[in-house]
């Protein structure tokens, strides 16, 4: 329980702060994951599709129906929910380090479906995700001790007073539904699962299916962790499905779900938001994240370029549209195009940075989002020295003024350079945008104390975590697990923010009993 | 602020305390309201008809349109929201101060809408209502404070230390629409509208029409306090509609609407639930709460019908199904109504316990119900001491083995007694009837500490508040500020609990922003 104080003070003071060391260390892709005891027959999912090779992955999975899945959490919940809160978070905790002591099987198995680089896949989905999932069962924890066991109250009803023995006890919601992602799984999953887990929910975890193998993974530890200890591994199941035939809605439609935990489209997130009632919903979609530039040198650009390279943008925090003021938009679009090809035409660089692209309809989106606008970029493939056929793809910049192009997101390596008339104008629009239809991040370049203040409040009330004037080796969008809020619910990027206290208060509730004392 | 910490740490200890003294004074019953600068036109609302007197209260409220209302709530909503939360917090604890000022005021108001009793108006609706409040208001006050306003984080990318100034922000989410109800609506309403204004939100209290004026003094004080200490008062407007043309559904389903606080029928509650995204729903409704006889005696039966009298049980912690096992049925049946007559039987204590009947389609109810099983006690008016005219009706206790009759919730002075095989058959019936319809309380009597064991269990895991054995002076289905957690939120009898955690974690949002330290 020592690290899970810990990371409570590091949850409160959000200081800089990890429990789990970083290592490069990386074993063969696997080729199977083991489920033991759980539902459904086992086959190849067949929507997994290595970015890097282009090549089916092969791996079979248990097939099992929503029924099945609701059943074994039934099953396997009574003992969890009765095990004490801390038994729980203790376990939550030998989860973490399961996966992290396997953090070298993860790492192929989440570039070969997300399509990351070996690096990323280590630190951002893997000590970072881990961190960000410690952070919310040190939150779950820290809310569950809030709630006093037991009191001994004594009011005075005209001349008598009377005393009472009060019990309360932490009554977990129901089953949780974890829908994950295809570029990003880990970053989401680790927190929702781990939440549940902690409050005494049976999850269901339903991968995107093109990123089964690490959501796999994931559960086999989870199942592991929980039947070792003696709980019913029914807590925590896989559903498998295929794009022709999703399952996702009948999931949250079940009569039996009480959470549902999205990550992945603003449309589908919009349809959990209004229709997973009874069931509470935490979401995070995406949005139109901005920068705004006032002032810019040499170093912005790399920092830019940096964030617009990094996993080929295909992050929830990568920058999409930039607002630069007419008179400095040639140099500004010059000096972007160059920073980026510094990076996406060295190919040992690119693989490091852009990694592979996870879909290909991104490849189709950049081949329409060509004839959009005026390309300052084109989008170009990189060879990658390890792996031949990986399907890469530089980032596309394109300048438009056309609120058509860039009032939408864009998944993928598309940015927009958007003129306007003065830094005012374009952070009117960028803040605008992130309230209308969503932002995680927002970016803005100023030497103007003033401006960066008025930026500041602009963002602060839109929803979107600013990023001002920063520079150097750390990637522009880098989100701190304990530090960094993700996803504030303030816009339609999502309602769910990892990790403050709304994120778990919800995921357990209280009930009482009292008789004389 | 001293109070606010000593309400947070009695939340925390949840032993006895209470921030406010009680008074029975009492002045005239109002015939106006000031709420100076208030949009609208000004007329007599209509549905509001004292059930002491039977005579319309004739007190003329400003009309405004949704519009209108939260054309004024955007206006004042900057300042508040910028506001230090320290001192939104103080303001909050100066309307409970106001409100308290006025007690002798409030409480006519709150007899000739509701019907409660003198007694009942002071402290129920009155200290324990204002109690409730500061308890929120702690709540969030705690919650707020729990987020770090800034922090200096450092984190190693390479070779390189990278230093940020980090600023976090707490955000209100936007305008929350409380609509409260006819019978108690100051206990639900001071906690949503202080909850709400302590993290930042505008208030659009929408009173139940019937019962209009209480809510209309506690806006009133609110916009008093607000307005002297230079906000403006548009933050907290008056809603007034009528039976005939309700405005909720108009009001909730405005695009600026973040918040929606609910206290009434399971039927809008449920509405309420389902389509209140984007706006955040926090419900109070109602469901059948139960008592479970094993063993009793003399003390048993005076408890249960004092809590069968007290308010004419129109209170949401009533209990309306008595389980009682055969073998004992006739025996409880009679000494039952035994007690319940030497209470409704003599005015002066009939009129301190029963007080009046809000509505008129409760006496409708009350007819109907007689012939929906055997009667063991008939419903008879009592003559109250002080207002003739006053609507009046004893308890009708009604024994049937007809779940049709007893499985729904029949508001009003109506009680069900329900013959079962034995003790085990009734609690199980008593809590799968919270799981399904929703309770908030239930009562349990047993001398087997065993049996008391297995009632806590099953209506801990059915989200009913149990109270076991408990007879005396104290009213048994009292439930007491910074002590009791009101509503599970397990259960279809609501979805919010006072004052739990999540009650205040999801009305403000937090965003940051970072910058080179």
């Amino acid at each position: 329980m020592i690290r899970v104080e810990r990371a409570a003070e590091a949850r409160r003071t959000r200081e800089s702060w990890s429990a789990f060391e970083l290592s490069h260390a990386q074993e063969e892709l696997p080729t199977a994951v083991e489920l033991p005891e759980h539902p459904g027959l086992w086959q190849v999912a067949g929507g997994e599709i290595s970015p890097y090779l282009g090549e089916g992955l092969e791996v079979a999975y248990p097939h099992a129906t929503p029924d099945e899945l609701y059943a074994a959490a039934a099953r396997a919940w009574p003992a969890w929910r009765e095990a004490d809160p801390e038994v729980r978070v203790r376990l939550c905790l030998e989860v973490c380090d399961l996966i992290h002591a396997r953090a070298a099987r993860f790492v192929p198995a989440t570039m070969h479906t997300a399509g990351q680089s070996a690096g990323m896949a280590a630190a951002g989905s893997g000590t970072n995700a881990l961190d960000r999932g410690l952070e919310a069962v040190a939150a779950a924890w820290e809310a569950m001790r809030r709630v006093t066991p037991s009191a001994t109250w004594t009011g005075r009803f005209g001349k008598h007073d009377v005393s009472l023995a009060k019990r309360y006890r932490i009554v977990p919601r129901g089953v949780a539904v974890v829908v994950t992602c295809a570029s990003f799984p880990a970053w989401n999953a680790y927190p929702a699962i781990l939440a549940n887990l902690a409050t005494g929910n049976p999850v269901i975890v339903k991968p995107h299916p093109t990123a089964v193998l690490p959501m796999a993974m994931a559960v086999a530890a989870c199942r592991e962790v929980l039947s070792a200890a003696g709980f019913d591994p029914g807590l925590v199941t896989l559903a498998v499905d295929s794009a022709e035939r999703p399952i996702a809605k009948e999931l949250i439609k079940h009569p039996a779900c009480r959470i549902v935990d999205f990550t992945g489209s603003a449309a589908f997130g919009s349809w959990v938001e209004a229709n997973a009632f009874p069931a509470v919903a935490y979401t995070e979609t995406s949005g139109l994240n901005s920068v705004v530039i006032d002032t810019f040198d040499e170093q912005v650009l790399r920092a830019l370029a940096g964030s617009l390279c990094l996993f080929s943008a295909q992050m929830c925090t990568s920058p999409q549209n930039l607002f630069v003021p007419r008179r400095v938009f040639a140099d500004f679009a010059d000096g972007l195009a160059g920073a980026v090809r510094q990076i996406s035409t060295v190919p040992r660089r690119a693989a490091a940075m852009l990694a592979a692209i996870q879909s290909d309809s991104t490849l189709s989106l950049v081949s329409r989002m060509r004839s959009a606008g005026s390309v300052v970029l084109d989008a170009l493939p990189y060879e990658h020295p390890e792996f031949p056929g990986a399907r890469t793809c530089g980032p596309l910049l394109v300048a438009t003024e056309d609120r058509a192009v860039y009032g939408e997101e864009r998944f993928g390596p598309i940015a927009f350079l958007v003129p306007v008339d003065d830094r005012d104008e374009g952070l009117a629009r960028a803040a605008s945008d992130a309230s209308t239809h969503g932002a995680i991040t927002a970016f803005c370049y100023s030497t103007d104390e003033g401006f960066v203040a008025r930026a500041e409040d602009a963002f602060a009330w839109a929803g979107a975590a600013l990023t001002s004037n920063v520079t150097g080796p750390m990637p522009l969008n880098f989100s701190a697990a304990y530090s960094d809020y993700h996803v504030s619910g303030l816009n339609p990027a999502g309602n769910a923010s990892l990790t403050d206290d709304s994120f778990v208060a919800g995921r357990f509730r209280i009930t009482q009993s009292r008789r004389p004392a």
